[in-house]
């Protein structure tokens, strides 16, 4: 039984909360104005667009120290759609992690829509959210708090690996955006 | 209907000519004693593991322009499975495209297993080719033989975004090599 916090109330926040709701965990979500509030999870998973996280990491970043932070994002140019805005060689979960020493940061939730969270599939397959970071018992944790709430989860690797999780989270948006794939699609993974 | 020459008679090779001869078009398989055959193609698929394929283009490179060359390539590092090649804000397929300025170089292929080729599907979903290229009717003509010989494919957009498609090939090689998938398996696209 874990106890995450979600920071983002936006379709991915609340689609997380469900998954780790129907697993049986309890969850603080936390939105805009809760910036009083405390962080109380073990896990912590930040579901803010990545041009947000430096604020939410500046406000509230010596609070994480020693959790499981879940770093979600894609951090695209939403003005081209044709390129990310990190270096190519480095992801967002690296900066963050950088940023954040004293936790135990990891990559997930990024390569699957919020509409294939809530439904549980991706088609006719399960949606399998895809985990990357350097702390085997992090990802374990995460990993049971995923599949407890119905979804499968794969260990894929290092932290290094958010980088080709990144490149996929983007090549998915990018489909969709135009048009190539539903929202409600995407990449199923088929073990 | 294409002329398809498929140079690499591996696995990748052979799964591609049963896609294209499935579809109804002509097939040229040619291996390395075919060195002295011509390709006759107008469509030429690189079946060959990245670090052979200058010695083809040092070789055949000048009879490829005017015609369209499919790189399948994942130009990983097989000593560690944990980087690729070629740089960071590189692919294979932009190298290749450099090499043969007077062809119409696309990727594609390298993002399905050649069990998957075959078997026309992702576990439940159908097999999805990508295909990316700055060329829109070659993308058109490969997509033709593709869905003709009963897959799915899908423009993923201009050549830049070969590397995000070779950051997937490389993770689903990753993936399958550490046993969290199946070689029969990997990602498949819900659209």
């Amino acid at each position: 039984m874990s106890h995450v916090s979600i920071i983002g109330t936006g379709n991915m926040g609340q689609a997380i909360a469900g998954v780790a709701g129907k697993g049986g965990h309890t969850v603080q979500l936390l939105g805009q104005s809760d910036s009083a509030t405390a962080v109380t999870g073990d896990i912590v998973v930040l579901a803010v667009p990545f041009p947000a996280v430096s604020a939410v990491i500046a406000e509230r970043g010596d609070t994480l120290a020693g959790k499981i932070v879940v770093d979600i994002t894609n951090p695209l140019n939403f003005e081209t759609f044709d390129s990310l805005t990190v270096s190519a060689d480095s992801s967002a979960t690296a900066e963050i992690a950088e940023a954040l020493p004293a936790s135990r940061v990891l990559k997930a939730f990024n390569t699957t829509f919020a509409a294939t969270l809530a439904a549980g599939s991706v088609g006719s397959l399960p949606t399998t959210v895809l985990i990357a970071g350097d702390d085997a018992d992090a990802k374990s944790t995460l990993a049971g708090v995923i599949t407890s709430g119905g979804l499968n989860a794969i260990d894929a690797g290092p932290l290094k690996r958010a980088r080709e999780l990144e490149g996929l989270g983007f090549l998915q948006i990018t489909l969709a955006a135009s048009e190539k794939i539903a929202w409600t699609g995407g990449f199923g993974v088929a073990a």
